[in-house]
């Protein structure tokens, strides 16, 4: 069992201490967080102490960190812990800044960090992958990458969150860079507030249409929502010389119910803890194969190079064309 | 150009009226009906002369009959047209009942005559039919066969209907019989009025579960009521040794609604004119192709055995035990 | 948290065991099972004690047992659970034979006793009971129960499996019952061996369709094969007055796949642990419920019950004959 | 009856023809062709005579012509038939060059002229138009249009097709301005060859990404490829402020297989006669209500809209930049 310490104990940090205080190769020891209750709570949970940031960083047992407080902390725990040989399992974005960002290159390049993109570790995108490697459908041209939410959140989240395109898209734009298996060399986005004016007047938009471009030509459309309308909508079609594979959305049950209004499934998941409880669970696995000796499946140049096409995006609905990369 | 004579100017007529008219290789030649407005109409519509039943029979350049008079002239129209050598185009059932139907076997089992059960004519069911026939999915080894009306006839018509087996299910016997390629041993079922009452005070049943099962062990159940609550409701399972094919329903489109109640697709068809629009045209253009010389695909002898199976059903209902055959 | 001790400790049992362990509500206080190996092994898992049965029994901080041993201990360790005052967690069946199992009436009927039939507690199956309880499709009249295993077990399985109604269709049985909300009085059976001519030789079918009707004319059909050929094929149709719901098969992923041949979406699942993850972890928290002071959902009365279908199903099968309930 | 004469007896005129022959309010009364052998076949399967063009255009009794001669004689024969007062059924599109065509504005802008984008009529995109008209899934705010072709025309037809936003994207271009009920402002399209190197060598390109702008922020993306590798690839989903509504492919039957692959449904059709049979036959029949005096529910207008963004798409993809409209 490798001993592990969970910074930050809100609400996705709390996702983390259960799948790891539940993986049988990992010791959830101990609990960091700003606000004393919190960490109190949920340490009283799992049966582990409270530990101040020095604590946990200075201790030489402890073989790895959950970075899950806020964004602005992520690259200098990061920093810290990789100072220490800790393996990370670090939140995204892994900073907010691409020039901070990066600016970080020289030791996290070379950290044991997992970038924690929840997505890729999804059964359902995970089988498209799969399908798309196998080479049953052909080489890969053009993929369709939807990406709703529900409902858009508050302005005051909206406030802080750097935006639709690094707060939001920044999970599309690493599963497209995962499925391509090429760099996008140019992007362009359409944005508009349709949703909620009052993400307009702080500067946002809630509605956007990316197009990146690869060299060899592939192309990629991602289509971002504040809200979808009816849940948690999150579908990739991926075309090929040889047909189309794609992942659906999530129903909460099998049940269709027919009646003189026609066939109706059940409502689609609608809260991202519920589509990706599996994910979440899988991400922490391969944290536990990497105190194993693992290499990360997705990391630090990773979350830099979709911060780096969140960036572009923004800029291209600034200025309306689209932007090398 | 075949000239066919069209006898019975009711709705299934205008149908074959129509589906005949419309094909390249038939020439409708004059319709009969014992209500002369009717046949006046219809003809009118197709520009061709309204002929007594004796015209119809008597001209010798008339090669084929369209019978969809009511249906205790069936019988009688077939041995007529039989004798004068034309080929005859009869609507279920042959008969109500089961000995008349066997009596006519000297003269019909030799006729040139299509027994028009238009499902076996319906693409989705010959696409069925055709993966089975393929050997895809192995050996047939049991059958589910779905088959609801939208909403019960009035007690009006079920009271000279034959009842639920010979009226509904006679459908699904056929296709029990096309399907399983061998003959049913035994028949069970079991039935009750759960519809409407008065089809109860009738001495009918609405809702009925019929199994059969054949000498090789094969087993089908059928499944009928009179009012599915959403649809014509028509649909085949079977389960071979290598897996499963079946024919589902059809809606009106492809549309499906996303909305926060889930995914709801499109109403099905509620019109069985509708649902077999294509399975007339094509049983009428097998009927072509038996005026170029072809035989009948589904003849006197399918009309007989599927009755069978319907007066054992309703005799297991009465007796509550399963009927040899 | 309430200390339960697990007595078997072999598929079926590590299953329970995962799940208490992990239920907050619940501490896995000890394993029993006659063979020490795979005893010591779970309890290891756990860290909890390898227990004799008399450890288990006699000790009173032992709120509740998991019976997970083999079927012909499932009555005895029930009776002799239920007179020290613990709650019960029993495996289904309650017995493979009806008369010893009623013989047991006196003490089980009043006794705290879940009897473990999983698919109750499956989401989907829930939420399909919930739509028919909400009334929105109005009254039930009709079920059809699709239970199909993927493949056939071995012979030596079946030879002491009590056979495909009380092995197998004993689950659908209860799901008729739960379903109907009233009992069947009638009950005949068709059954074949089409899959495996070894099953044949033991006197067994591995195909099967079961009717069962009601006092009030429910009519509810079960199809039974032991090979679907293509997966874990468990499914319901339950029409009422205004519709139908149904409750569909469980696919490994949300993908699909377009090619040159259609739409193809992915593998159903394909063994029981994996479709029914989720029901063993409900079943195991409303365990926990009952140890809290809630009373079985599902307990002794229907596990009889379920076994008198199951042995009239056998009995028509062998009568060919409608068996009364 | 209306008299009505077919200019171009190639394979969507003989489409029209039959559609013409079988409508009960048109009389086809003639067929014109350049290749009297295409004229000469044509006319005697529909029993009416070949014609000049002159002697098409000169007869007043002839009410309406149909134009599905090649496109570049499209603008000439409406121009032609606009002047004797006849009905024009024209095909899309209105021409290959956008001046040219706004060039015939004094005339054709007056004209009772139905151009012939089929998807219009499509049962499919008819029920998506009525849903989302209905307004129960609130307004419009996104459009995703996906148009794939099954497999690229041979190099020699994309010489002369005008490219691929001309010749393919420009029913989509029609089917947004359509839905979005709102010009768009601004284009951006990219474009790739991906599928034949044949065709990139001629200039064009096989593969494209148009986002299309309104002025109140809706946007539209399409997607073209000129092979899906599994069949004609014609959806449209529609966002709107309470969901989604969406039309889905057409299989060929409702038949689907359950092996142990999975589910597979059947193929996809693969060409659009088949697709849009029903539309073709709509559309007809909607131009037999101009016959009878209606107006024409997409027309010159249109044509030349469409017509101006695919000019736009192609011009986006060469300079990389988005072009305002």
């Amino acid at each position: 069992m490798h001993k592990v310490v969970l910074i930050g104990a809100g609400r996705i940090g709390r996702i983390h201490a259960k799948n790891a205080a539940f993986n049988p190769r990992i010791e959830l020891a101990g609990v960091v967080d700003a606000i004393d209750a919190s960490a109190q709570s949920l340490a009283a949970e799992y049966a582990c102490p409270v530990l101040s940031l020095d604590q946990a960083m200075d201790d030489p047992s402890v073989a790895g960190v959950i970075i899950a407080s806020s964004t602005d902390t992520h690259l200098d725990y990061s920093v810290r812990a990789a100072a220490t040989g800790k393996a990370i399992f670090c939140e995204k974005p892994i900073d907010q800044d691409l020039a901070r960002a990066r600016s970080a290159a020289n030791v996290l390049s070379k950290a044991k960090l997992l970038l924690a993109f929840n997505r890729r570790f999804d059964p359902n995108f995970q089988a498209l992958k799969a399908r798309l490697d196998s080479g049953a459908i052909g080489t890969l041209e053009t993929l369709q990458i939807t990406s709703n939410d529900p409902s858009p959140p508050p302005p005051s989240y909206v406030a802080v969150s750097g935006g639709l395109f690094k707060d939001m898209a920044i999970h599309d734009f690493d599963m497209a860079r995962w499925l391509l298996g090429e760099e996008a060399v140019e992007v362009y986005a359409a944005g508009s507030c349709l949703v909620d004016p009052e993400i307009g007047k702080l500067g946002d938009v809630d509605t956007a249409r990316t197009v990146l471009k690869t060299a060899s030509g592939r192309i990629c459309v991602i289509s971002n929502s504040r809200r979808s309308g009816f849940g948690y909508d999150q579908r990739i079609e991926a075309y090929a010389s040889a047909g189309m594979v794609r992942a659906d959305n999530v129903t909460e049950s099998t049940v269709q119910v027919w009646s003189e209004n026609g066939a109706a499934a059940d409502r689609f998941q609608n809260f991202f803890l519920d589509r990706y409880a599996e994910a979440y669970r899988r991400e922490m696995d391969h944290f536990a194969d990497m105190l194993d000796g693992a290499d990360a499946s997705v990391g630090y140049a990773d979350g830099v190079n979709a911060l780096a096409l969140a960036e572009a995006a923004a800029e291209s609905v600034k200025t309306g064309a689209p932007v090398r990369i």
